[in-house]
């Protein structure tokens, strides 16, 4: 590779990496992408992302940036391409805890940005279970979403400000702190979400939150999925808006969940159809106070409204979490859902979302339709209710030999029935290709590429991805 | 005009108007921009929009959409193009109360719209003074702000979904419900904000909020700016972020709105240098129902906060509306900023933005160099403090024969040092594209054009706007 030097030049040897070196950023989180690297390129700072861009723009030489390498859509697969690591952009810039924003570089892992803001009472609300290694860049590039989202928004709500390179290397600083600005196009959000195919984030302004000094977590069993949004906005009114995740496991959850982790305490004795993790997060401390019994308010509220709940027969039992142990076991219980998903191959997973009031007919619909093509499948649904967001494993029997495609041609049929999305918080990448194609709006589609063709016109920026 | 008879083919004799009938539309709001339209079109469905655009694009005829022409940029101002009105697309299409949107027609006009949804117990939380007049169609096209943004956010924040006519007359339907949805670029946001330059919003689905049962509503006198943003964090806190307004009034607002509007009740018996309208709207009984006494929770408890603020010594004084009569006298005294700055001639206008713990940096500094430039001029601030978002209005003094860009400038130098925005909600439209040239950043301003090309190469829609 001829700009080998150029790059070694810019970054230095030791961050250049080239050949086995190069397996642990091409090689994906979920082992189904593997790519093979021309070299992965480290660079330190800003003005060395530029650097790099540019002579890939000279040499027309495909780049992908890369973070955490955590997305689950290949969208950092690198056949034939260079991989630019961000990873070495790491730092926090500036906390300003009175305007509550940080300003961040890209590769700031998520974990490392909540405990560095923990320090000043606030929080980065944005969280999933790849923390610990996802970093904002890949946050920002997939928009990624969350069990918060309900409460705070998914990346993009978060976010003030970007810093980003384009291909032709220009760094573009639009690293504002605002919270009002009208001064031409919404370029940041174009930005956030493009899975990195119009230009490199390389930083960003993020806004900040006051932690909640307390929470109220409970596990709510319903009869059916038809009383769960009667039940949020009741939450939602009672509490002035301040439920923080909203979360549905079927009974088939419950019981896988209890079969490979037997140690876990199920909430209840029996198995409910339908079962809601949520949590009510306070920050007054008129909630978060103890009284002279020790009771926590915002706790005892939840329970009054919930035990209301039961007697007047809308919900059928309600356990709230009487500890951080209890808590931490509930949220566990919910976090789990990969372990679970992936406990059986081979195994077809979906990303969807519906709006709020369609995700009952949506499950409905889609246990049909599978019920028709593959009798003996097995299902396995979890979703970020309050957000629309379903996250529907299938496992095919083996018998039916229906395949995959099949199987996601069905849910997208259903999903489309229903004005839902393909992708809800993964994104494109790689894997979604064929959906965009055949599911997009293609007037939608066809704006897209004249965005992508004016922006990166020799398409360097992550090619073959987002697009087909 | 030979597209003329086109016109009229679509949209019936009726609703082409030319000559004397089309001032209401070519003359705008402040009576600043006069335009002289080629005709006036009224289309009454998306489809008739798209048949309209679709004989411009073939003729090359500018078009500019245009709502309840009620902007202060001049983005409507219409020399020698159509002017398309959407006042006729003014259909609530649907309401739903569960999962709580609208789906409206852009020619709905705002007010309409609140009470449409007040019917079900539910809010479209952006206001401002033009409700009566503005549209939704124009609130989008300009992301509006206004009084509540610090609680809902603008315009955008509160856009799940849109219908689009793009340049060619195709219809690019995103009216989605969905809360996440990551299947490729964001459009939406691109479409919002951009003041009709790249096509026209036909109709959007909308967020709706639960109306609060009761508010808390204040005067608070402080001696300087620089606790404001901690009595604001305080508030929220204590609330659980249910702080719906926080505006600014400095002495001289007080002071002249006693002058003009002099059967008005000040708030204090004293005037004080800052003084901070702030409500908070509370949904949860708790908050709402009185107790034995007649006393509203959420009131006693700002009193209760404000009280103990007095007492240290935080704030200077505070009153809080004990009536629904207090509080619009509170509210309108805040709304009758325009009448206020549009008292006394000539007068130069600025809507700018800030870092929220900048805007007491940037008042003194634009008072040192208003003072240096013209040491006679007066000037009157207001703002939506918890935006950042100052309404800064100049008035010149005779003697000093300052330019009014010269007292532009003043501001937008002030401003870009403190990492500001020269339009915050208001937009660019005619009037502030010397701004855009010389204060947005160049590379910004590149991919815009970028974008712009690309999506209307033959620069017909509202041509010569936000652009410059």
């Amino acid at each position: 590779m001829e700009s080998l030097p150029l790059f070694k030049s810019i970054v230095g040897e030791n961050h250049v990496l080239t050949g086995q070196d190069t397996l642990r950023y091409s090689v994906d989180f979920t082992n189904k992408y593997k790519g093979d690297a021309l070299c992965v390129v480290r660079p330190n700072t800003t003005e060395q992302v530029s650097e790099i861009v540019k002579i890939a723009a000279k040499t027309k030489t495909p780049l992908i940036p890369i973070g955490g390498n955590t997305g689950l859509t290949g969208a950092t697969y690198s056949e034939g391409a260079v991989l630019l690591s961000l990873e070495r952009l790491n730092r926090v810039r500036k906390i300003n805890t009175e305007a509550r924003l940080a300003e961040v570089e890209a590769g700031v892992i998520l974990a490392n940005l909540h405990d560095a803001v923990a320090e000043h009472g606030l929080s980065f609300p944005l969280t999933f279970g790849a923390r610990g290694s996802a970093t904002i860049g890949g946050n920002l590039a997939t928009n990624a979403g969350g069990s918060n989202v309900v409460r705070y928004g998914n990346t993009r709500a978060l976010c003030l400000g970007l810093e980003v390179v384009l291909p032709s290397g220009e760094i573009m600083d639009l690293l504002t702190e605002l919270h009002k600005d009208n001064s031409g196009y919404d370029l940041k959000d174009l930005f956030i979400g493009a899975e990195g195919t119009l230009g490199i984030i390389t930083a960003a302004t993020l806004k900040l939150t006051p932690t909640p000094a307390a929470f109220a977590t409970a596990m709510v069993a319903l009869s059916d999925l038809s009383i769960a949004l009667e039940l949020l906005n009741k939450i939602q009114k009672e509490t002035g808006g301040a439920v923080e995740a909203f979360e549905y496991m079927p009974a088939r959850y419950m019981d896988l969940h209890a079969e490979l982790f037997p140690q876990a305490r199920p909430p209840f004795e029996t198995t409910y159809p339908v079962n809601i993790m949520l949590e009510v997060g306070a920050t007054a401390p008129r909630d978060t106070k103890p009284d002279e019994a020790g009771e926590i308010p915002i706790v005892a509220m939840v329970e009054t409204i919930l035990g209301e709940m039961i007697e007047n027969g809308a919900i059928l039992d309600a356990t709230v979490a009487q500890n951080e142990a209890q808590r931490r076991e509930m949220w566990e219980r919910r976090e789990q859902a990969a372990e679970l998903a992936f406990h059986k191959q081979p195994f077809v997973n979906h990303d969807i979302s519906v709006p709020l009031d369609k995700v009952a007919a949506f499950l409905e619909r889609i246990e049909a339709r599978m019920a028709a093509l593959d009798p003996a499948f097995d299902a396995l649904p979890v979703a970020h209710l309050g957000d629309g967001n379903v996250h529907y494993t299938v496992w095919p029997s083996k018998s039916a030999h229906v395949s995959h495609d099949a199987i996601t041609e069905a849910v997208e049929d259903v999903v489309q029935e229903l004005g839902g999305a393909f992708s809800a918080e993964h994104g494109i990448g790689a894997s979604k290709l064929a959906s965009m194609s055949r599911r997009k709006n293609p007037v939608a589609l066809a704006t897209m590429r004249a965005i992508k063709q004016a922006l990166d016109p020799q398409n360097i920026m992550n090619p073959g991805k987002l697009l087909p």
